[in-house]
């Protein structure tokens, strides 16, 4: 499986967006999840490929609430399960792309992820997947 | 069918985010299209829901060269499929979102679409698609 694994939008309030994407926009009920490590919380719709997570600030000190004091609210980046993530990243390096973690981490269930800078993909923020259910 | 159509990428340069998505990011071969009355090219990785699409200026008078100019690359819209185009968009006219269509326009494969701005999506381009094929 290769492609898009899921597409993150940044939020304020996530009750209200979840209204916005389920109630008008007619998405399946969102499982909510809570990212203490990350300090947001996020609804995400759907369970194969091609989800859209919505992820808000878990509260002020939230990096997610810097970033949407800065940006405001929107897209925020792009999830790509590729199947050799130490390839794509050795790719990557080669063409002098910034990396923002050196080394693939553990993702959500069982994968490996690592994101890369929107200036080393053409303004995009991509994180990379590998593996996991 | 409801959910994520597809999310769509703006780039200067198609063929050079070609070689990046497809080449690096392990993406199939995309189908390229020209749409004259957009005046852009666009390039299309895989036929199902959850589709990348780069969309790349067809010229330097392109409102998307513009758009480029003003705001960089990077993520530009999401479009979401959704089971009654009329009754979503009365919704966000109930709630004062701005739409970008009075009505709903001809889309690719008989599709009708309609554009929400961002200011009526909390921060996201919203492309709302019902049918086609």
């Amino acid at each position: 499986m290769t492609g898009l694994d899921h597409v993150a939008i940044l939020v304020s309030d996530l009750d209200a967006a979840v209204k916005l994407y389920r109630d008008v926009y007619g998405l399946p009920e969102p499982e909510i999840e809570e990212v203490p490590t990350e300090k947001v919380r996020v609804a995400i719709f759907g369970h194969g490929a091609g989800r859209i997570e919505l992820v808000s600030p878990a509260g002020p000190d939230s990096p997610m609430a810097k970033t949407i004091e800065k940006r405001g609210e929107g897209l925020h980046h792009v999830c790509l399960e590729v199947p050799d993530i130490a390839r794509a990243m050795a790719a990557l390096k080669a063409q002098g792309a910034p990396l923002l973690d050196e080394v693939p981490r553990p993702g959500a269930g069982g994968s490996r992820v690592a994101f890369v800078h929107p200036k080393g993909s053409r303004g995009v923020l991509v994180e990379l997947k590998e593996g996991g259910k």
